[in-house]
């Protein structure tokens, strides 16, 4: 009997073992949002310094590039982590192939930093340079977020994925306005990628809201008063309404890079009350593994105690099967216990099966995001249109057919696979 | 540049690590088979000594509990491989808690096993407490084919498991049957149960010809032309026409366990060829990554070799923005080896999207199983039905609603937690 009970406490210790490396990865998540938001900065500087004739920022983009280095630094120490060492191999490869991809566009960033600071390089390529790496770091905590297995972290790590995605598109948001408003007017194609922005921020910062703790979202609501939400939205009208024709002052660039990044700033701190939540949550759920562990070692404890007072006695015990099936006379400790074993696999089944249940619900907004990028990547790629053009596709065919995006998009990529197979 | 690389090799590795765990699952799950075909031996033995006067078969069934032991032996062997003590926290968790419900199983044995010997029990409690384990053991079957990460061994993993299942309800078909023979007729609800029985079967062989190797698949097209297949189903048509009224020797009881026995041994010989094909697989995709693994280590030479090349000459290599941003002269070898490694990653991630697809599509079958037993485990909960009833009861549905039996069984399931929650 206590031979059952070493496998139901072997259990529970593997259920800490894996919350202890669901830690480890969320400390390493933690350092990715840092590194992503020094690139973020160092991306929007660089973009001053391009626009600029004189070298007045370089001192503080130098500060920025040193800030980077750091948070590389920070990030590379925590991939060496034992916790995360021990984390399944499954996870791991994707997890060091996101990271061979973050490394190979942070190695990158050596040649771009001195173009930059020669003035030898474009805006429009120095944007894309840094956007590479931040996007790979940003498929590392969608990977985290697609494998956690406590759901109430992944909860935390779906709203955080989210505010970083939302983010980073507020940053290109930035980055467009600042192209533009230099420009002096905005083309259509220039208007039409602003709207897409906007709204694809506003659907992962729907999607943050679902699933953000309490505090998160308090913070977030807090921002909604902020008087730099009011200017930037009358900067972009300005901007949607200009054209060739009805030309606009190009200075207005600088005040929208300085509230698009305070903006962007005011994110990092939603972004930060996120990595804290997870790392409370985190302990929160190994403290309460560890009772339901000790709990376990109590009862493992009072089976030995009955063992023991059993073998002095002469009773049998433990033995389910026979007293059930020979009707002997009651024995009454042994079936106590028995039922005490049976009820923990069942309660432990029982609760692996709601975790599961759980697990499945949150990660159905990463299986949309997951199935609608694919099939963006497949249309740009097929019809020659943009990123927005692709989502605008799939958004009429979702409610010419009035199926959900998702149904829309996972068919349209199983179809092309189907066909690319025939 | 080689820093990406090495996270490349890394990622490599950390596959061929999850291919040597899924090794040693696979192990165990040969075990599996192995304990569940002795104990499903020992519980028909069992019911023979339960059904005759005399102690003519102990003999025999002594050397069966002997070889469950020595299977059981084998199978708590096998959980102490190191291999098996890298598997995944979240894998274990489950793993661990089957085994603890299988040990509690097994423990109750001992006194079932004297008391069979003294006919202290009767034959439906005997049965009733060795299909507990057998269960047990099936749902570590079912859990290594729900976790295993690659497809073609996954593919195996699911024919097997379907072909243990469809032997375990022959075993209980060959109990049902012994059952009515014996007593000279079969009731209504017997009747039943054998078409049920036999149903289920063949739903689960019919999974396991969808997933089978091609040699497995052989075996058993061989196997249906054995004359034992053909004396079954008359003894079956003869138990579906007998009534209270229209008795049937009970001596045929004989000739159908001794049939059954060896249909039963006969899947085993299946089961064999499975578990001898899981081996193969699991070393074939070991060598595969192995052999990938030794090409990318080659790269990796080539790289330093050109590194150390490049120092000596002063040339800049391995700066893809530099080269391409600055449109400085083509810097060949440096471009080719940037190419070499962009082209690893995106290989390696559009390998693990197609793998991850494709798991998807074969663990649809066991995505259907587990929705379907919860649906019919719901029914008889709530309604008092019985398993077969459970059944018609979703079938009906399914086919009234023109839905798939699995959307049917989904949405009850749903329904019911949404109800309880409410």
């Amino acid at each position: 009997m206590s031979r059952a009970l070493n496998f139901i406490l072997a259990a529970r210790r593997s259920e800490i073992q894996g919350l202890q490396q669901l830690e480890s990865t969320c400390e390493l998540v933690t350092r990715v949002s840092q590194l992503v938001h020094t690139l973020q900065r160092e991306r929007g500087y660089s973009n001053v310094h391009l626009g600029s004739a004189d070298d007045q920022c370089q001192q503080a983009l130098d500060a920025l590039t040193a800030q980077s280095k750091q948070a590389e630094m920070a990030l590379m120490e925590s991939l060496q982590q034992p916790d995360l060492e021990q984390t399944c191999a499954a996870e791991k490869v994707r997890l060091f192939n996101h990271i061979a991809a973050v490394i190979h566009g942070l190695e990158g960033l050596a040649g771009l930093r001195s173009a930059v600071r020669r003035r030898a390089v474009s805006a429009e390529a120095s944007t894309l340079a840094f956007s590479r790496p931040i996007a790979a770091l940003l498929a590392v905590v969608f990977e985290a977020a697609d494998t956690a297995s406590d759901p109430q972290v992944t909860r935390c790590l779906v709203a955080l994925f989210n505010m970083m995605q939302g983010k980073e598109l507020s940053g290109q948001e930035r980055a467009a306005g600042v192209a533009g408003f230099i420009q002096g007017w905005f083309s259509p194609a220039m208007q039409e990628k602003l709207r897409f922005l906007a709204e694809s921020q506003q659907r992962c910062f729907d999607t943050f809201l679902d699933f953000a703790p309490t505090d998160a979202v308090l913070a977030w609501r807090a921002l909604q008063a902020e008087p730099w939400q009011g200017e930037i939205e009358q900067l972009r009208q300005v901007a949607l309404r200009s054209s060739e024709q009805q030309r606009i002052p190009s200075s207005l660039h600088e005040p929208w890079f300085e509230l698009t990044t305070t903006r962007i700033d005011a994110y990092k701190s939603i972004e930060d009350a996120l990595t804290s939540a997870l790392r409370s949550q985190c302990q929160y759920s190994i403290a309460e593994a560890t009772a339901e562990l000790d709990n376990h070692k109590a009862l493992h404890q009072r089976l030995v105690d009955l063992e023991n007072h059993a073998a002095g006695t002469g009773t049998r015990l433990f033995n389910i099967q026979a007293t059930e099936l020979d009707a002997a006379p009651a024995e009454v400790m042994g079936q106590q216990v028995n039922r005490s074993i049976l009820d923990l696999v069942h309660e432990q089944n029982q609760r692996l099966l709601a975790l599961h249940d759980e697990l499945a619900v949150v990660r159905t907004s990463l299986d949309e995001r997951k199935w609608v990028e694919r099939a963006k990547g497949l249309l740009m790629q097929r019809h020659g249109v943009n990123e927005p053009e692709a989502y605008r596709l799939l958004q009429q065919a979702a409610m010419s057919k009035g199926e959900r995006l998702l149904d829309i998009a996972r068919t349209l990529v199983n179809t092309e696979k189907n066909r690319k197979r025939a």
